[in-house]
């Protein structure tokens, strides 16, 4: 695709709502800011492709503070500050010292992006990522800092919005633009993993986003897997608005018939999040270790929450997109029985590998498009200028 | 303030007497080469702050060995590094294994910076960062390798030299000049922390250099907390060749009283590092944990050495510049009572956070004063040419 | 030495064998290709000695894939892709998780290298190296990511391609070409080492690369230190076909006697390595441990494998170029008794270093030899515009 047709449809400088900003959730993010992202992504990836180097930054370093280590986001991360001619430097950030003011401002003295990965606890990640960001822009008002970094939530307890905004301009691409999503039942389901420890902010956070773009979004998960209550009246608020729909069943067959893309995907009950959440602050070890132990085996009930070819057949013309926040838990490849068969793994690899490659171009936009006064004007001077990445 | 001005401070290229050299310690450096770095920093912040980027280099590495983790000197170094154009490599390194010029050769092939920090062991450690200096000089000498990195102490058991002339150039900053340092009182005083093992080598370092811009320093310290008796001696002959004075008071009060500049900081006492690093050698890692018990035992007969409001107003008019190399062991902040209460912590933040984000330039001027035969044509370069970091 | 000299005799572009190969075993390359690389490497560290920067990439990754630390080889990779523009990003991985076409994907959307180091197990280890190859190729095949990234083996447990053509290369540099290695003594000895468990990728790797280039090769081991049996049948080939000439023999003095060049080495007997995979594969820790304690016990009686003054006067002139693919185990130096005396050791310490920093040269050239379609035309443009590394 043409790069410089995409540049056209971002918002003039009078209209980025995106300057200066962090990307803590998609719903603190208006439909012009999402899609602006998405677009911007788009135009990085095609102008990569035509070996044009998208460097936006002679120097600047880019701050990764992984709770714990997630080789995909974190590759993610590095790749899309590289494009931007950031270097990576990793800290290893637990969450539970308090000083967070201070370390977010020593991460941010030459920093352009702070992405940050904290999903353990409910409630306290996404107030951990928060509380970042809001450090981050005192310190700028304090003149501490020359320039504030753009912080990342990469992964919360509620949300990754990188990965939903990846997976929503990944659908664009292949229905030919966010407006074909219009109409398009999809199916999101929760599927069975012998981990079974997941967070919760894939499954919301594509529930959030999907339901804006008037899509027909059905949710199917065994009884007890909740989600945060929020998640479902966000929903349900969205597809009102947009002219989707949003509805709930017990099985994936149901969510499955007639879907034209599949999102299986295993997360672990909200009430057992909030207790694990608990017995932490309480440094009861041990017993996290036994409700963990609970969660697999009660899990085990739902070890036919498996998507398999049967079940591919039944979504519309039985060739339906199926997406995944890889790396999946595969049946016969890196589990005994996991959220689907080998043989859907591999028919689908290629659409899952090409899905979880937008992430990269996704923060390198979010970092573009927060650092620069007048994004448009500044794509349009890398495309111009169409430095080679390598002649 | 105009780089330009700052620059033409600097010494003519014959008269540069860094280039070549490595960082160890600050008293080995005459005060014309510490001008010269902490001018070399404040030239660099000024032309970043501006958004000029002063890339030096067009590619090469930076390797930094950390005997443990560092979060605000490491970041320090990275981003300073990264400011040239340099990439870090990180090298976990432990003292002990005896072959140090193959190590700090084969880490130099293509290095023009070498990062150390080690402060475990009383003597050891310098002499260990010394080695590795001697020995990239040896490699460059017998051909081995084309250029030689310059070695930076980022923290020995002796000195810190990034971290005092950092805090020189930002007292320098806050008082319109070094010259006008002279005759203002410094309060360096002992802090309680419940950790309390840090390494003598912040507040030897400080006393060590400014004693000789004709500062009135004042040292408060419980009894026996010592310092290596050489830190005295030359804090006192400094004071006297610059016209300052350097006196040994036994309480934090009698410090701070009218004191310009205050600097609270926890360290453990010269005999107990001494023991330590017998015992370590020794192989006798129980009885170190004994000693740190003891250690802290003994410690807390001074818990009352923590920096509250009624402190500071003992300085002159009240309020006198707080100063501490940050991360701080604040009372309910990060500790149940550390060095300074939260109320002194928040109400010095910004002064704080701006101290500690001076280390970067200071390690970047450092480099470029070693690498560059001229460094104020190469400043000068750097600021004509106005390369903007980013558009 | 003029780097456009070396230049003239790279292949052209319709003859360059390389471009889009991984780099696996080096008996899969062509005498051809073997030299493009040597020749490659010698052009960078011309040009860099000249302060002239081989900058190739405008931005992009390297990501390393060690299954364990390799100071040495993890350095000249970061080094080595540092000087192409590369930046390195570092990616914890263990062998063992099945989804190998997925990590292998995940690190290569941007990545223009990917650096592999897996030794520990016979087979497995090679295959895994393999496999990441071969999901690369699969994944640009089917348009998941736009470019391929070259792999490097930078260790597997048969060959170490890197470390052998650096060997290669800093031989041909010392006896004034390539073509002037024919007819040389070399001796490749086993050396006692106290850790004894080295893989056998180097000495396999050295017999098999130097018997192609008409050496006279002789290979000495205590009985029973075995390499993989074809390691043996590829040298004899080869030194038949090259004119040269492959033997074994049962002591070092008699390798050494006359040799111009001797490389002591420590290697792990075939079948101890054969074991250990095997009671790796079944879990069956506690018997590794007691395996590697018996072969430590039984190569004490070996213990005279040592390289000594004395043993070195054997050698022509008694001067030999000494090699080794250091870190060496050094007697009174790294341990009590190792691979060669401290004084063999101190005496050839600037060869062994200068023939250490080859490597981060090959590494660089392997990638621009397998990223550019026409390396000849790259190497051409980057010595003329000869953009300096720092001014």
């Amino acid at each position: 695709m043409d790069p410089n047709e995409i540049i056209n449809t971002l918002p003039e400088k009078s209209e980025n709502g995106l300057y200066g900003k962090s990307f803590l959730r998609s719903w603190d993010m208006t439909d012009s800011d999402i899609k602006a992202v998405a677009s911007g992504a788009g135009i990085l990836k095609a102008l990569r492709d035509e070996n044009i180097s998208p460097k936006y930054f002679e120097s600047g370093i880019a701050v990764s503070m992984f709770s714990k280590k997630d080789m995909g986001m974190g590759l993610a991360f590095a790749s899309g500050c590289d494009l931007l001619g950031l270097t990576i430097i990793d800290m290893d950030r637990k969450l539970g010292n308090n000083a967070i003011s201070e370390t977010a401002t020593m991460a941010s003295y030459m920093a352009d992006a702070l992405g940050v990965c904290e999903s353990d606890f409910v409630e306290k990640s996404a107030r951990y990522i928060k509380r970042i960001s809001d450090s981050v822009e005192e310190s700028q008002k304090n003149g501490v800092i020359a320039q504030k970094p753009c912080v990342l939530n990469l992964g919360s307890d509620e949300d990754s919005p990188v990965q939903t905004i990846a997976d929503l301009q990944y659908m664009a691409d292949r229905f030919g633009g966010i407006e074909n999503l219009k109409g398009k039942k999809i199916a999101v389901t929760w599927a069975y993993s012998p981990n079974g420890t997941r967070s919760l902010a894939v499954p919301q956070g594509i529930l959030s986003l999907v339901t804006r773009f008037g899509m027909n979004v059905v949710l199917a998960a065994p009884e007890g897997m909740e989600l945060m209550p929020d998640a479902y009246t966000r929903a349900e608020k969205n597809a009102e608005l947009s002219g989707g729909s949003f509805s709930r069943v017990s099985s994936m067959e149901e969510a499955f018939t007639d879907a034209e893309i599949v999102i299986p995907i295993n997360w672990a009950p909200y009430s057992f999040l909030e207790k694990r959440t608990e017995l932490s602050a309480a440094n009861l070890g041990t017993y996290i270790d036994l409700l963990e132990h609970e969660l697999r085996e009660n899990n085990k009930e739902f070890i036919d929450w498996e998507v398999t070819e049967e079940m591919m057949e039944k979504t519309k013309d039985g060739k339906a997109l199926l997406m995944h926040d890889i790396p999946a838990d595969v049946t016969d490849i890196s589990c005994i029985r996991g959220e689907m068969t080998a043989q859907v793994y591999n028919a689908n690899l290629p659409c899952l590998l090409a899905e979880a490659g937008m992430r990269p171009y996704v923060i390198a936009a979010m970092i573009l498009l927060s650092k620069s006064e007048d994004p448009k004007a500044a794509f349009k001077n890398i495309a111009e200028k169409g430095v080679k990445r390598y002649f």
